[in-house]
């Protein structure tokens, strides 16, 4: 109920604060009989920790994980995999500076309304540091789901975007630049926008797209658990995430019907995909593909007017390692969270014929 | 597991389809002893129901709901009510021209494919009929909280947009027109464009924007079930739905945080409202709002080339009365998925602390 | 949350009071593709409808069920299955003379405790009216798990207990007798006892023994949800049971060691089976066998003492037509819920491992 | 789904085998708020840890709590209670004779059978080193639910028996002896009878009571999530649990009516409490009391014939230290699950009027 889980029957619950000793996680209801690449796990942690590239925050934690269960041999048992992370960097004296403020446009005035009690380091809970524990479980759903290939790369920064339709775009140059976009020539004017933002001291938004591609049709359920419906939801608990869209999305309310519906090829294919590989919240087999918005980190490194929790105004200026941009250390996430739902609805997908 | 229920602790389970007996529900977890307004259901049912008005559906259902349980002597008696609404409309033969006939850009081929059984009576389970028990249900989550005031809109419709920001428009006038959109003017633009739109046949998708008002701080759980990702998931959950975002949304993700972020006042709110009443996935009582992208329904009365099951190339032809925008329709919807939304989150914000 | 759903794949909810216009449910992730035999579902009502036999209470209710969903063409289709059964018999004054009192060891008084509403007609919800739904999705849930047999019957009544394992009883006799014990001559005792407990106006305990044969291996969650712990709550959750014992039960606590141990056959099967066919919570093959205490019936045709919600202490007297004894309408319902454990975790299992 | 969450509200998620490096769990859903006294978690821990008197298992774990995560000054925040605790004793050797066979009434062969993938180190997954975590989780409850009693003792080991109501024993004095009775007499001969049992390798079964004081009316959900179903399946759920009986029990089922009523006194309680402090499956402020059945623990020390996973014959025999009896090491792990109930329960009562 107090929402520290994420899927049905590939269940994974973390916990963890910012600046705790370690966050970290189960997940439950991972198959038996899986053969686990370690390596491709620290890959993924990889990709979302601090410090990998300049253009993102210059904290260090090597963002190891520990396996305490659930693993036998190198393979999953079929029970709980229990891990942690340990927070290597927990400073909490940079923090004391914002133990009474509630900082504009993060969550310390919320959680303080709704709990009455506050871990004022770095965020607590509310830190994007929890999502390291989702990379780890969206990690090993990827090695459950190996046959789907899942794909996340930054599509714009600020006003600069990829102009062209994903079809277009080789996926296998993602990792080939720091902000994690796969056309060369719009990731160099990405990362010279985001570094001209560092320097003001400022931060700027953008958008990533995922695309998942030999998804078997029949995923997803059809009413309120729809397949996108249940993407919509992890994307939108990322953090910094304001807006979501599949297929067509906010363009397809501007289209008429004959011009957005697909045409089937004899196959069962389409001849166009609008409906983004979903039809009536249940997956047809040809690629899905969505759009998250990212607003701007909110900590900057200007001085700001805010107030603290006895209702005084006071100025504060954000110290320390912050992220410029947090997409590019985002598209690890969103890959993550698209491997989890889709694991969870294959399990899902079992339980619902006769025929299995 | 299968996707019929929504809510944690105010939940509503849904079955029926379009062209069976009855649809209906329950709603498991109301609270005892609110004082129901059977005539306030009625007037949200009746929102929804198709012809209403020239420019939706001319098909005449009277969408009367029975309560069967949970209700004594005009109140909730804190166990569940069950509810069933006539289909007073089946009339199965005109679809069978559709038994074998995949549809382009419907649920026929998904279901087949995920369930090896279909009832092609008019979309079964994927029709939007099942929204009618969303109503019944929202309208109940409504009285329990009264307090809080939610209005939903038509904000746009193909191209046409309202300009103004939703602080200057006046919700009471929403019902004053058949498209449900409060500027007078836009309004009636919208209206010409769906009357143009249906005499050719086709169809057009629209927005909607709900703002929820007076809700108090502290709803919300931090982490996978953030407020703005419930909500989110509850409309991606509304049929022909492609896209959501609240706050500064999409536009969000161009911004500086220098820009976004939002100062606050001594009072605890805040002077502007790019967050959108969340953080962190918490509420903070300033308004919750966010828009909603519709696409344009799948049937036209337009001749379309399809296939049928064996994989046949098929002409068809929409008959019967649909609905060529389903975005004024759409609107009690919005709002009862909201509703449910936050009658959920009230419940679960009781649990939260020692001090209640 | 609220208790009104069983199961996690294979769900059932349940509405309705016993006096309310009807009862009903939803049976939520049903698989597609079941042919129902709509008798065999009658059949089950028949065995627990009221007045079907001199023993039994005199109430009539045909215990007819309507489907409004979930079904097409005789066959299930994957969608909810939505049901109702209308309360032919609701006589709200047979009631009236109860309305302020607490009956002794009823529900009025804790409802009205916990809920400060009170649907006083003849317990309302606490009823055991509410099990027709369950003996609903029960039947269909045997259709479904048809490879298991679950034989119900009566093992005790008062003091007279059938005196044989259950290995010795021939399941094909049990719906010989009116008391439902398969032992001919055990029976005709039990029926004296229960006919001579009736003309005092009063009623009597007994307990159900239930044998669930064909289990394949390897259902039950090996930590909470131990195939014998949800059978157990199962069981718990029918209206009147204080006890649940299975395998060697509660005269396994005064054995030994040495003297418990099933050893095994080289098939895996074992030569004992003190286990009851359950071994760290998961289903081993063997044949699963509980047993169930029922309470005698709390409504008795003496005077009582009691008190009234003002706290004043007041006499009443039972009226109306009430089971003497629980357990021979109680043994289909023991079978409904048996079935409904079984169907549930044969369906998880199927999401458990690689290889499937 | 798969089985290793407990509650709905307040609930327990836990990991780990028994000679993997260590166990845990996250509590979620815990109120902020909350004062922890960190002592009595750690008095809990060491009730149930093996090594404590001679007739519990020599080996030896501190068994010490570290938490990671929920907690800030010393204070519940609201967010997961992440914790763990290192195995110490791990020596995986120990059990590479018992690798490939399955030990009689022991898990191994239904694991096997399950997943197809077997941790053999000690019984993994299925070891009864699991429920430390539960007492950690158990112990946390109990701090939140101060206002409650609840007292576990130990009422027969083998044959013998307390003779006593529990209205007559004096729960202050169960920690005065190995055995957990509170009866002086009676627990001399229980720790001689175990004594006896343990020389002859052999292992005896045993039975625990628990009661649970000053719970307010209004707990429980009425139908399926009855409150002492709840509390069935949380015993029923513990490492050798056979079975579960709750106010008169099986006893009950031997009664008439008029004897069984529990006459209400004028302010509510009653005069007698068969019912056990539970009716319609809500409390009703009288004490709760069940009584839980523990097989004999199936490690004997003596030689048994047995299959490996060939199917062929071997012989074996228990090696190293295992409990004679496991009843005195469960009573703080029965009061952890009834704690965990209680708790759950008390959160789920505050969501279900309009009056809070």
């Amino acid at each position: 109920m107090a929402g520290n889980s994420f899927g049905k029957l590939f269940k994974l619950t973390t916990f963890g604060e910012s600046h705790g000793r370690a966050i970290g996680g189960i997940i439950d209801g991972c198959p038996a009989g899986i053969k686990l690449d370690f390596e491709a796990i620290q890959r993924e942690m990889n990709r979302r920790k601090p410090g990998q590239s300049k253009i993102v925050t210059q904290r260090k934690e090597p963002d190891e994980v520990e396996f305490y269960s659930g693993i036998f041999e190198g393979q999953t048992t079929g029970t709980p995999i229990g891990f942690l992370i340990h927070n290597t960097n927990q400073k909490s004296k940079d923090y004391s500076h914002i133990k009474d403020v509630y900082r504009p446009s993060h969550a310390d005035y919320t959680y303080d309304q709704k709990y009455g009690v506050r871990d004022y380091r770095g965020g607590g809970r509310s830190s994007a540091r929890e999502t390291a524990s989702r990379v780890v479980a969206g990690a090993i759903a990827k090695q459950f789901i190996n046959q789907v290939n899942i794909n996340a790369f930054t599509s714009s920064v600020g006003d600069i975007f990829i102009d062209k339709p994903y079809q277009d775009l080789d996926f296998s140059k993602i990792e080939d630049n720091a902000i994690r976009c796969p056309d060369a020539a719009t990731a160099e004017k990405m990362i010279a926008k985001v570094t001209e933002i560092k320097k003001q001291g400022d931060t700027i938004g953008g958008t990533i797209t995922c695309v998942i591609q030999n998804v078997p049709a029949g995923l997803g359920e059809p009413v309120f658990d729809k397949l996108h419906a249940e993407l919509g939801k992890a994307m939108l608990s990322i953090n910094a995430v304001k807006g979501f869209e599949y297929g067509s999305g906010f363009c397809g309310a501007r289209m008429k019907g004959s011009d957005h519906n697909d045409k089937f090829n004899e196959d069962g294919s389409t001849q166009t995909n609008l409906s983004g590989g979903v039809q009536g919240g249940i997956s047809n087999g040809m690629d899905i593909y969505f759009r998250v918005a990212f607003k701007p980190v909110a900590t900057t490194l200007q001085k700001q007017e805010t107030i603290n929790s006895s209702g005084e105004t006071v100025e504060m200026q954000g110290k320390g390692r912050h992220d410029p941009c947090v997409v590019p250390r985002a598209v690890p996430i969103v890959e993550a969270m698209a491997a989890l739902v889709i694991a969870d609805y294959m399990l899902l997908r079992r339980t619902e014929t006769t025929k299995w």
